[in-house]
C-alpha cells in the first residue's frame, strides 16, 4: 500500500538557524521559507536527491506543532509521510485493521495541495504517520 | 554536501508487532530480522521505492537504543541517515562549522559495513544525525 516516503518533518523553533544549519553546515540544497498559514507552520524544504526534510516552524498561536515544541524545545523529528495511491482505500484498509486515524477520518487538503491524513502514533510505534494521495 | 537520504530508523519496543504492523497494516516489503550482535540491535528494512525505515529492536544490555526506549516505551523515530561520498572531509567540515560529532571523531564501521558518523543532536534541532560513507 504505501509507496515513496514523500518527506521526513522536524519541528523547530528557529526556522533561520535551522535553515542556516542544513544549508551551510550540511550543504544541502534549501527552498526559501513558505508560510502555510492554514496549515498553522511556515516550511523550508530540504531538497535531498531521493526525497525531502521539511523544517516546519510555528505560524499563529493555534500551530498543531505548538504542544510538540513545549514537549521539545529544540525541535525534533515530527513525523514522516508517504505515499499512497488511493487515501480512501488506505484509511478503508487501516480502519479495518483497528488502526485509528486522526480528526474526522475524512482526508483534509494538505500543504502540497493534495489529500492527506494523520495516524495516530500510538498505532505506529510511536511514530505520527501522515499519509498523503499523489 | 549530504547526498541522498540512506534510511529512517525507528526504534520499536517489540521488532515483531512492528514489522506485521509495516507489512499488515501499511502493506509496506519488508526484510527478514537482521540480527546485529556488534551494534546491540536486530533490525527489519522497511523497502520503500526510494529510501528505507529502519526498525530498530534492542540486542543485549549495552544497546544503544536501550535509553531512548526507557523515554519513549511505544518507540518513535531514532534518527535520519544521510549519505556522504567523502566522510572524513564531512566530519572535517562540520567540526570547523562548531558542530559535535559524537564518540571519539572517528567513523566506525556502522550496520551495513560501511563508515559512520553519529552527530550532536542539540546541534541539528533535536535530531539525532547519521552520515554513511556511500
Amino acid at each position: 500500500m504505501i509507496g515513496r516516503l514523500n518527506h521526513v518533518a522536524i519541528a523547530v523553533p528557529d526556522l533561520e538557524a535551522a535553515t542556516a544549519t542544513y544549508r551551510d553546515t550540511l550543504g544541502a540544497r534549501v527552498s526559501q521559507p513558505q508560510p502555510e498559514p492554514d496549515h498553522g507552520v511556515t516550511v523550508v524544504f530540504i531538497e535531498l536527491p531521493n526525497t525531502k526534510i521539511e523544517l516546519l516552524e510555528a505560524l499563529g498561536d493555534n500551530s498543531p506543532i505548538n504542544a510538540f515544541l513545549e514537549r521539545n524545545p529544540s525541535g525534533g523529528i515530527h513525523h514522516v509521510c508517504y505515499e499512497v495511491e488511493d487515501i480512501l482505500a488506505a484509511r478503508d484498509r487501516l480502519v479495518e485493521t483497528g488502526a485509528r486515524v486522526l480528526g474526522t477520518g475524512e482526508p483534509k487538503i494538505g500543504a502540497h495541495g493534495k489529500p492527506v491524513l494523520f495516524l495516530h502514533p500510538k498505532d505506529f510505534n510511536g511514530t505520527l504517520v501522515e499519509l498523503e494521495q499523489v
